[in-house]
């Protein structure tokens, strides 16, 4: 079960994120596919930053991210720290 | 259901491929997550060359690749062609 004040973070700095278990997903709309592939490559380099990866998939202009910690198998504050920093860098995802 | 000349040129022609339903599967390891998601970009690039998109799921050393005709709500030559180009591309994928 995710630790009560991670959740309460989550929500509060996290907006668009949605939690499922212990995994925080958030989803983009694109153009087209090449613009959502390049959100991918933009979230793979912020993830080779902070050494923490995400699962991905990709589809024509659209994007979905998901984070866990597998090591904890657990949502961790790793796993917030780079929800924020991709929020800042594409845009929040849509809720 | 796969159109059966469809479904035997998939077979002889793309070792490695796995057809689910409407859906040809190709999945590939890889040494490390910014490898893999190179991978991806590889395939996107095919795909914007074909006008013909994949759904992409990137994980730490993990690519899976799955096609199919969105249009016609089934597989069709445009997935197998492009299949064979990535697998080209990439190496078969694994089994």
């Amino acid at each position: 079960m995710v630790d009560e004040a991670l959740r309460r973070r989550a929500s509060a700095e996290l907006p668009g994120w949605v939690l499922e278990g212990e995994e925080l997903i958030g989803r983009w709309r694109f153009a087209d596919f090449a613009e959502a592939l390049a959100g991918a490559v933009r979230v793979g380099a912020l993830a080779e930053r902070a050494d923490h990866h995400p699962d991905m998939r990709v589809g024509w202009g659209r994007l979905e991210v998901r984070l866990t910690t597998h090591s904890a198998k657990a949502l961790t504050s790793r796993d917030v720290d780079l929800a924020g920093k991709i929020s800042q860098a594409l845009t929040p995802p849509h809720a």
